[in-house]
């Protein structure tokens, strides 16, 4: 479906931004990357700027005309600083802008048209599209540069899709934080219980007492690795106390 | 508000990437930039890379360690491409961070904090961090920019805080999209109402089909000027109807 989602770039100035923008269509799962008439391409700018998306500028295709690039797309979506007053539907948020896009691009290509650092899109440019948005921003100083408007969108794109059912999209878990199960988790507050009291700290059953301390330690959520350190040190402590 | 929110930098080894950090900022209207032990700095590529945000790089204040850089802040979200082991509270999605530290910053000072391009931040340096956040990506390839990241984690603070009651943030209008009056709209409706059967299109009144075109209307949503110019139309055909 990501496939589906195409960054259109329309005669960008600084291969810079090219590049730059390739990166970011990459982090965030886009690949498909067309120019339209594009001032200096290929160029060793985009290609250092690209980083390690410079498969991205490689297979990114170059035509004339934004028509060319976008008349098989069932959305073509504007990026616009400055509203033009062309009525064309208007998402006024990114976030809604891109649930629509990827409804959308569950089955055929959609858009994302991005115009000159300077000038953005002309009128005729506008009107090849469906639907314009803008990044909300500073109303003293709202002009993102080219390549962080694409990564916005790129990324409310992708956080669109993720947020999705379908995406199967897995979060980076730090390898310590595996949760325990609820049988070492129990254990545990029993061993905390049980000493409460060898210790003195309760001189007699104190459910409340027992209960809060507990409390504390579920909602810390303690990793695996975590637990098995409490339980060192709860040995520790045991080892000094008076047999039972 | 927003002026307690403070973008720290740690030992940024391209001036370029402060330059465009600054304009990132600048563009989701964050002022408040500390730059602990950058390479190089104040530097040409920085101011060039700033553009109109020149002003956050001349108010940045230079540090020797990120311990000074935020001593005074309520909460500290260290961002990072790649988690660590150490446990520090994360936040898998940068909205719900962005929530967090807007609530926070509405009576303190709240700091992000960014690392190192190749090598992020130091075990030591994510120990000053209360909160870790990643901005989730391509697993095959998602590391961002540094400018990029600070755009993005910028844009979803931004976000939080313009969707917040007390904003009082106000979206870019287009000029001529103000919407028409309901009565100018009723007016509309009648008119059409009555060319309809005059012209011989409903022999009887049908009320089904006046109100499915005056729901497709309706659907459209005309701007004041639209609706105007729909008059205008329907009143050049009126002219030709024969007299009733």
């Amino acid at each position: 479906m990501l496939q589906h989602i195409r960054i259109v770039l329309v005669q960008t100035f600084h291969p810079g931004n090219i590049g730059a923008a390739a990166r970011a269509m990459k982090t965030m799962g886009l690949t498909e990357l067309v120019l339209v008439n594009p001032r200096l391409f290929p160029d060793e700018e985009a290609t250092r700027l690209a980083a390690g998306a410079a498969d991205v500028l490689e297979s990114a295709r170059v035509v004339s005309s934004l028509d060319e690039a976008v008349n098989d797309c069932v959305q073509v979506v504007g990026a616009s600083a400055r509203l033009r007053s062309l009525p064309l539907p208007h998402f006024d948020e990114p976030d809604a802008m891109a649930a629509d896009v990827i409804q959308n691009a569950q089955t055929a290509p959609v858009a994302l048209v991005f115009g000159r650092e300077r000038s953005g899109l002309t009128n005729d440019e506008i009107r090849c599209c469906t639907h314009q948005v803008s990044i909300p921003a500073n109303p003293d100083y709202g002009i993102l540069n080219l390549s962080q408007a694409v990564q916005i969108l790129a990324y409310e794109v992708h956080r669109a899709w993720r947020k999705g059912e379908a995406s199967g999209f897995a979060y980076q878990r730090p390898l310590d934080a595996t949760p325990p199960s609820r049988e070492q988790f129990m254990h545990f507050q029993s061993h905390l219980g049980r000493l409460m009291q060898q210790s003195g700290f309760l001189t007699q059953p104190h459910a409340r007492t027992e209960e809060q301390l507990q409390a504390l330690f579920a909602r810390a959520q303690p990793s695996r690795k975590e637990l098995s350190l409490l339980r060192g040190l709860l040995s520790a402590f045991e080892s000094h106390l008076p047999e039972q």
